[in-house]
């Protein structure tokens, strides 16, 4: 079988996280090791009675096949949301619906990224965007997420060694739970603003903010290929699989619609008018205090616990937002070794391992702290704190 | 931008059937160009009941992150029916759910073929096959379909020149509307047998048979690297894009649900327990009975009025299931010439043009009979036939 296999999948890793996943799925086990939402966020009664007037109101063509971009009303929503928040001037004409913003991820490799191309990501960054870039064969140049924000220097570095895109997580980062500055905003978007690339901007928790001012994006409509994505699953319903991306290159939109249309033909066109009829009759903005009132408690609980029993030698992120944290052992501990030491101890978490493009141990962790209520999260941050502290 | 582009999309033709499909919305045309199911084929009201239920019973599991290969129930469910349909011994660890049977040729693609391979299709195929494979710049290899099947010849011709896939739609086959017969099936497998092939068989109208006796699959289990691919578009709804495939090769297996997951990480999940429902709760072979009916009585329909007003030199398919059918009008004719007269006329269809790999100018066209009632169909097919004549 080996000789029949593409390339592109032969250098593609296998989700590492699927398997931890299924390690820390034990009852018994309190895992920050996952990646999801608060059942919470799911509205489910209001999707019902969404569904119902979907069928009633449009009948067979919630069910027939519909147009690769989407359904007009729910882009020009979208669109609409985003000129609210950031004053754009974002149309129905610059969003494309996607089957879950992952789905945005591997278009975008598709559409741009030939063997050997340059593509800039943060270190580290969101795993399975290295694996949907991986398929493609790229070079990955790798720069230095900080406090603030990117690492300018590296930046500059990796821009003059040539990318055709740039992937950045700027809000609650996936791992790290780090949010970019606005100054680090301004100084990156300088940095990009004259090169040819590509800026693609992935703000799946954006809405999920539990401090602070939201803060604009770096390209969006203020760079020509700029690319912000956007997704309902941490909103509404992963479930449902649907996010979008807006840009105002339509000659790249032309491109994606093109692949997307390859991928799939279009998105799952009930769930789209069931997504939209929710918008249009719910107050999403009452709905998402509440998602955000959760999550600034368990990311506060998440964090008290640490500082009470986490060995000094440990630095940990304190997120705005989203649903992680990063936590930073002493160098030399590898964090996937810690990990089966971990779960006979009852507690799961993500070695940082598969975060990072460049392949090595690592001693960095992360946490998710969407799951579990303040009790759970204490006593599993607690157990955790005794294995690293065996560690040192 | 274009500098920015991968090779892949350059060399991936934009959707032509949607342009021609835009042309042909108009109200006022009668068109056989789309390839949309009868409405008469969604069961609508029991769709609903099981979203009820499955919001009752299955509450926040439907609406979150799930497994990627789908929910083993469902898995289960397309593995009895192909055992029952057909004697196999697929078990749910033989079945991936899909969004959308598309998906399944974008992964196909993506996990065998580097630039160059070589993929083995029909002459005329499924043209958004051609899109999805096209993204990884392979060689086409094209084999003439007979009113049999495949032509022997050139499929052993083209076998030596080396493949790593070949990609058939054995039953009503999308363009063409024609079907393998048992013999032409034997012939191809005993070609295949003994080749290191992946052997891919499209079948998302398996179930819409009006006529004849079902067929065993060419690979399937017969052969080592059998893929067999299905959908629900056309048994339940395509709005939901639900399709899976089957194989017990299980390392390649692997190997599609890493790129899947890549992809979008999973289907729809809510789509995924609706329809597993609606199986569980309906008796879909008395839903194919209503289907099957409509559809042979408007391929009769259209046969019947080729057969009355098309001028003797142009010959045309009789499907025995499916949704197509196939005319070929004397060489030297192009249908792309003549659509804008059909279309001044009020009658659409596909040229030949797109469903080859190979670009060029054709005299075939593809016509869809599902989405029209018999005069109707009668009325176009007169027209279209002056419009032929006029041109011949």
């Amino acid at each position: 079988m080996d000789e029949l296999l593409s390339d592109g999948i032969k250098s593609t890793p296998p989700s590492f996280v699927r398997a931890i996943l299924k390690a820390a799925s034990d009852p018994d086990v309190t895992s920050f090791a996952g990646g999801l939402p608060n059942p919470i966020s799911f509205p489910q009664e209001k999707l019902m009675e969404s569904m119902q007037r979907v069928v009633a109101e449009r009948g067979a063509e919630a069910f027939q096949y519909s147009a690769t971009a989407g359904i007009p009303e729910l882009r020009a929503w979208i669109a609409e949301r985003y000129n609210h928040r950031f004053g754009t001037d974002y149309t129905e004409e610059d969003v494309l619906v996607t089957t879950g913003s992952q789905q945005v991820l591997d278009l975008l490799g598709k559409v741009l990224l030939d063997k050997g191309d340059g593509v800039i990501v943060e270190k580290p960054t969101y795993l399975a965007a290295i694996q949907a870039f991986a398929l493609q064969q790229p070079v990955f140049r790798e720069v230095e997420l900080t406090d603030e924000g990117l690492n300018i220097d590296e930046l500059n570095t990796a821009l003059d060694a040539g990318a055709k895109m740039i992937y950045l997580i700027p809000n609650f980062q996936n791992p790290t739970g780090l949010t970019y500055t606005a100054e680090n905003r301004a100084k990156v978007r300088e940095a990009l603003a004259g090169r040819n690339i590509v800026v693609v901007e992935d703000d799946p928790y954006g809405e999920l903010r539990f401090e602070g001012e939201s803060l604009p994006y770096i390209g969006g409509t203020a760079l020509p290929h700029g690319v912000v994505m956007g997704s309902f699953s941490k909103t509404v319903t992963p479930g449902f699989r649907m996010g979008y991306l807006l840009t105002k290159d339509h000659e790249l939109l032309a491109k994606l619609n093109t692949a997307k249309e390859a991928a799939d033909l279009h998105t799952n066109v009930f769930a789209q008018f069931v997504v939209l009829d929710y918008l249009r009759h719910n107050d999403l903005d009452e709905h998402l205090v509440k998602i955000r009132d959760l999550y600034r408690d368990q990311a506060q609980a998440m964090t008290d616990a640490m500082a009470e029993f986490f060995p000094a030698e440990v630095s940990f992120t304190k997120p705005q937002g989203g649903m992680f944290l990063w936590a930073t052992l002493p160098e030399g501990i590898s964090t996937m070794d810690l990990f089966p030491k971990a779960l006979e101890r009852g507690v799961a978490f993500v070695p940082g391992d598969p975060f990072y493009a460049e392949p090595g141990a690592r001693s960095t962790m992360r946490l998710n702290f969407t799951n579990a209520d303040a009790d759970t999260i204490r006593d599993g941050i607690r157990r955790l704190s005794e294995v690293i502290a065996a560690a040192l």
